[in-house]
C-alpha cells in the first residue's frame, strides 16, 4: 500500500466479498509498470493524484475463489488473467465497444482505486480470463501489458509484409515488436539508446536495431510508426520516415504537449492516433501466448515476493532491467 | 504568367497539342484559391518555388476542343471540370487508389508545372470531367476546391447525425460546412473571427458560429473537428473538443510544426490527419451540385475578365470576399 | 396480449416496478410492425414461437414515471423514445459495441418477453432516450424503425455522391430512402410492384423509382443495393445491379436460404451482409428527426386506441397502409 | 499454345519487342493452375471461350533481357516475379487502386490474351516485381497464386489471434492457410475430403483438420471462413460456422450461383464476399517468401520442361499432386 510517495506499507485488511456479478481472486504474479514505479516515486500521474494509501498493480493473474451473485460456482478455481478495468456498462463508449474510453471508468491501481499488490481482489466475472493450464502464472499477468502491445498494433493497421519502426525497446516497445512479428510485419526496426535493449529487440522480433544518437530513420518509409519511447525526438524522426497515407501510434507517455511535423501529416495524409490502453485484446493475448508467438515469460527479468514491492517498484533501475514480477504468496 | 514575385504579365503562347491520351481544352472560368495569391505575393510555398515564369491557376473548367491519339473524337465540345492533377500510373500510391500522394505528380500552377489562368490548357482525357448542361462554368471550376472539402469529410467520417466542429469560415471551410451537412450532419459549429463570415456560415450549413476570441469551443464533445485556418490556437481548441476516438482533420495550410496536445490524442485516441489535395471526389462533387446539396455559385463574390488577373489574385484581401473567379474570353 | 394466433386480449396486470437500473414508462405511442403482425397471424416467426400468452410491440414511445435504484430521480417526466433491448453486458458481441447480436438478448415482444403495446412498461435507462420537445410522440416510437433503417444504410456505406438501389417501397424501404439521401446519396432508386407505394417513395427521396415486372434494373451499376423486400427475385436482380466492390446490405425478411449469384459476388468483390436489429442508432435517428433530415410523422397511415390493437395488426391488408400506430391511453 | 480443348503444339514465334513502358522478359518458370487445366480440357472459363490459338499460364518468373522506352535500362538482368495483369491506368476502378477489377483488364492467358507458357513475354514494368538473389525462380512464379491467398486472408480481415476455417487444402487453400499463420491467426481449422492433404494442412499451418464428410465444422464460432472448394455443401456449413460480425469469403470456383443462408447472414450480420485475383500484393508476397513466413517452394509437386506442358496440364490427376511448374529452357 503506497501511503506516501516513496513509502510501501504491508496492511492487514479483511478479504473483500465479492459483489454480484463479481468473482474474487487469490493474487499469485502482478507485474510492475512503469506507471506503478511512477506513482510510487511521485504519488501522482498527470491529473490523477494518489490522495489516501493505495494498492498500486494492474498487471495481475490468480485463481478465483470466491464468486458474487450470478456467476456460476464453478468458475471457483480457474486461473485467470485479470483485465483490471470496470467500466460503466451503459456509457455511450462502453456501448459502443471501446470500453477503455468510458469516462466512469474504475481502473485498478488508479487514485482512488486499488490495484492487485495484495493478497486477494474483486473483478467482474468477464474481465476474470481463464487461461490454458500450461500458461505460466507471471505471463498470464502479463496479459495486461501485452494487450497494450496488441491495441497498438491493432491501431497501427499491421498486416502480412508491413514495414514497422518501433521507438524504444522497454517492456511495451519489446512486446509491440513480438506482436508486430506475429501479425505478419516483416521488416522491424527499433531504436533504443542503450545497447543491451537494442540486442534484447533483435530477439524479440527485430529484424533491425538503429542508435536514434547516431542512425537516421527519417528516409525508412515505414508503414507504420510506433512510438513507445514518449521522447519529442523520437515522435519528430518517426513520423519523417513513415510513407504517404501511412500510420502513427503514440503508446509510450510523454509530455502533455509535443512540437509536431503538421505539414508533414498534412503533405503525406499519415493518420497519427494514440493508445490508451486496451477494449477486447484479452483472448488474442491468451491466444498469442498459447501459441508461442509472442513470449512474454523471456522478458522477466526480476521476481520479488509480496515484501519486497519496494525493491521491485525500484528494479526498473537495475541496468538489463525489463520487466518485474511481485509473485505474491511465494514466500 | 507569373514572372516575379507581384508581377504578372500577359504572354502569346501557342496553343499546346494534346500528348496521346489527353484532351485541349478552352479554359472558361479559374477559380483563385489562396494558394495562388501566396505564389503571386511570396513566390514560394514550402519547398515549391516559383524559378522561371510560371501561369497559376489550377480550379479550371472549359470545353474540350482536340483529342489526343486514343482518345475519343466525340469528347470534342464537351464541357468539362478540370481535375489538375497528372499522377503517375506507375506509382506505388497511384496503384493504391491514392494518386494525389503520387511522387511524381505533376499539378497545374504549381512550380515548375504551368496551370490554368490562360485560353487552353491540356490534361489527361480521364481527369476532364464532363459536366451536366445546367451546371455554370463557375461551378464547374469550384468542383475543384469542394473536392478538397469531400476528401475533407471524408476523412472526417462523417455521416447521420454527426456533431462537427470546422474552424474557419473562408471558401474551404464554407465548402466543408455545406459537404458536412450534405452527409447528414446534424450539428455543425464554425468559428471565425470575421463576423461577416459568421454569418455566411449560418447560409452554407452551420447551425452554430462562434467567435474563437470569446467563445469556448473545448467542451463541445463533437464527432469530427476540422481545421480550415491553419491557427494553431484553433488547432489546439479544436482537438479539445473532440470525443473520444472521435477524428481530427487538418486542410488549413499553416506553420510547418505545431505544438500539439499528445495526451488528449493518446488518452482519447483522437484520430488525427490531413488532406492533400484529392482523389476520385470529381464524381462525388459533380453529383452534389447537380442535385442542389452544395452551392458553389452562391460563394463567388467577384468575376474578373482573364486581363485582370492581378487584380483577382489581390481580392482577398476586399472585404467580403469570400471566392474570385477570372472568367476568360469574355472580355 | 397475444393468447392465440389471431387472438388478442385485453388483460389487466399489475403495474410493473422497475428494477435497478430501469426506468417504469407510461406508453403514449406503439408502431405496429410487419414481424408484430406475423406473431399474430402465424404464432411464431422461424424459432421464435409464442408459447404463451405475450404483449407484441417494440416501436414505443412514452414518459418515464418511476426510476429504479442507481438512476437519478430527475428523469420522472422525460419523454423518451424507447431501445427495446436488454442485452447482456458482459457477452462478447456486447462489449465489442455490437450489442445487437448478444446472444442472450432480451427483446420487446419476442417471445418470451413482453413488449409495449400496453399501460407500462420497462427498460434499462440508458436504453430510453429523451427527445425534444418539439418531437411528436409517434415520431419517437418511429425512432425504432427508423434505426433499421440507419443501421442499413451505415452497412451500405453510403456517402455523397452514392448511388443506391432499393428494393421494396414498405416502411423500412421509405425510411432507407429518407436516410440515404440524408446521408448525401444523389441518386436513388426505387423498385416496388405497387404504383401507389413508387409514388410516395419520389416524396421520401427517391430519384427514380421502378416497377420490377417491366423494368430492369441489372444495369444501373449502382454504390449499393439494399432490400427491403425479401423478395428472391429483388435480391437477384439487386446483386447484378451493383458496381465493382460495391455493397449489398439484407434488411427484407424472406427465406431461411436462397439462390444467390456466387460468381457475381467474387467477380466483382460485392460485400454482402444483413441487418439484425441495430446498437447505437438512437442518437442518430432522434437528431435526423429533430433537424428535418427524415420525416417519420408523413409514414402514419392509421391511427388507433389500444382497444383496437387487433385492427391495427390487421392494418398493413389496407389499401395505401405504410405504418399504423397504437396510441395508448388517448381513448 | 492450345490449339483446340486437349492439344497443346508447340510453335515458333517471333521474339516480342517491349513497347513503351514494358519490359521483355525470358520465362524460367510457370506455375500450373486450375484455370489453366480447365481451358486445356473445356476449352472455356464460363464467358470466356477460346476461339483461336492461346498460349496458357499466368503464375510466371524470369529475367528481364529488355525494356521499351521510358524504362530505366537497368533494370535488363533483373529476376522478376511476373503480376500477370494489363489494367487500363484510367478506368475508375483502377483509379481507386483496385485494378483487378478493371473491366478494360487483358490478363495472361485468358483469351484472346496469351499467357506465359512460351520463351519470352513482356508486361508492365511495374508488374515486373524483382526479387531477392535468395528466392527460387519456382518461388517467384508461385508469388501469383500466393497473391491470391494474400488478397483472400485481406477480405477475411484476419489478424493476431483470428480462428479461421478454410474448407479445401489444394493450393490456394494451402497457401490461404499459411498466410493466414502468418498473419497471426491462432486457430485454422481445414477441412479437405483428401487424408493426405489434411496431413499436408498440418504442416502449412492448420491447427486442426477435419473431413467434411463425417466432422461438423458449423459449431465452430470462427472469426473468419474461406472457402478454397468452391463446393456448395462446404459453403453452406461454413457459413453457419462463423460468428456474429464475421467474415466469409469465397475465392473457390464453383457454380455460378449456390444456395446460401440468408437468414444467417442477417441474424449474425456476417460480412460475405468475394475473391477476384488481387490487386497490390507482391510486395507482401514477397516479403512473406523472403522472410520464410510462407514456404511456396515445399508446395511443388511436379516439375516438366516446357515441351511436356500438355502433361504437367493433366499432372492435377496425379494422386498427392499440388502444384506442378513448367521449368522454360531447362531440356
Amino acid at each position: 500500500m503506497l501511503v506516501e510517495p516513496g513509502r510501501i506499507e504491508i496492511a492487514e485488511r479483511p478479504v473483500p466479498t465479492p459483489a454480484p456479478g463479481d468473482v474474487l481472486i487469490r493474487v499469485r504474479t502482478v507485474g510492475v509498470c512503469g506507471s506503478d514505479a511512477h506513482y510510487y516515486r511521485e504519488g501522482r500521474i498527470g491529473e490523477f493524484v494518489v490522495e489516501q494509501p493505495l494498492i498500486l498493480g494492474h498487471e495481475a493473474a490468480g485463481t478465483i475463489v470466491a464468486v458474487g451473485s450470478g456467476v456460476p460456482e464453478d468458475r471457483i478455481g480457474q486461473r485467470v488473467s485479470i483485465e483490471p478495468q470496470r467500466p460503466d456498462p451503459n456509457s455511450e463508449e462502453t456501448r459502443r465497444g471501446r470500453y477503455n474510453l468510458c469516462p466512469h471508468m474504475r481502473f485498478y491501481g488508479t487514485p482512488p482505486v486499488d490495484g492487485a499488490l495484495c493478497e486477494y481482489v474483486t473483478i467482474g466475472a468477464a474481465f476474470a480470463h481463464p487461461v490454458p493450464a500450461e500458461m505460466t502464472d507471471n505471463a498470464a499477468a502479463l496479459c495486461e501489458p501485452l494487450s497494450v502491445a496488441i491495441a497498438t498494433v491493432d491501431k497501427a493497421a499491421v498486416a502480412g509484409g508491413s514495414r514497422v519502426l518501433i521507438a524504444g525497446a522497454g517492456p511495451i516497445g519489446l512486446m509491440t515488436a513480438q506482436v508486430a512479428r506475429a501479425y505478419g510485419a516483416t521488416d522491424i526496426v527499433v531504436t533504443d539508446l542503450d545497447p543491451h535493449r537494442r540486442r534484447l529487440a533483435h530477439r524479440f522480433g527485430a529484424t533491425t536495431t538503429l542508435d536514434p544518437q547516431t542512425d537516421d530513420v527519417t528516409g525508412l518509409r515505414v508503414d507504420a510508426f510506433i512510438d513507445a519511447s514518449g521522447a519529442p525526438a523520437a515522435v519528430m524522426s518517426g513520423l519523417a520516415a513513415v510513407r504517404p497515407a501511412g500510420r502513427a501510434v503514440l503508446v509510450g507517455m510523454g509530455a502533455e504537449t509535443m512540437e509536431l511535423p503538421v505539414q508533414t501529416i498534412q503533405n503525406r495524409e499519415l493518420i497519427l492516433t494514440g493508445v490508451f490502453r486496451y477494449a477486447n485484446t484479452w483472448p488474442a493475448a491468451i491466444a498469442l501466448i498459447r501459441t508461442g508467438r509472442v513470449d512474454v515469460d523471456a522478458l522477466i527479468t526480476g521476481r520479488y515476493p509480496l515484501e519486497k514491492t519496494a525493491e521491485a517498484l525500484e528494479s526498473d533501475r537495475i541496468p538489463g532491467n525489463i520487466k518485474s514480477v511481485v509473485e505474491v504468496g511465494t514466500s
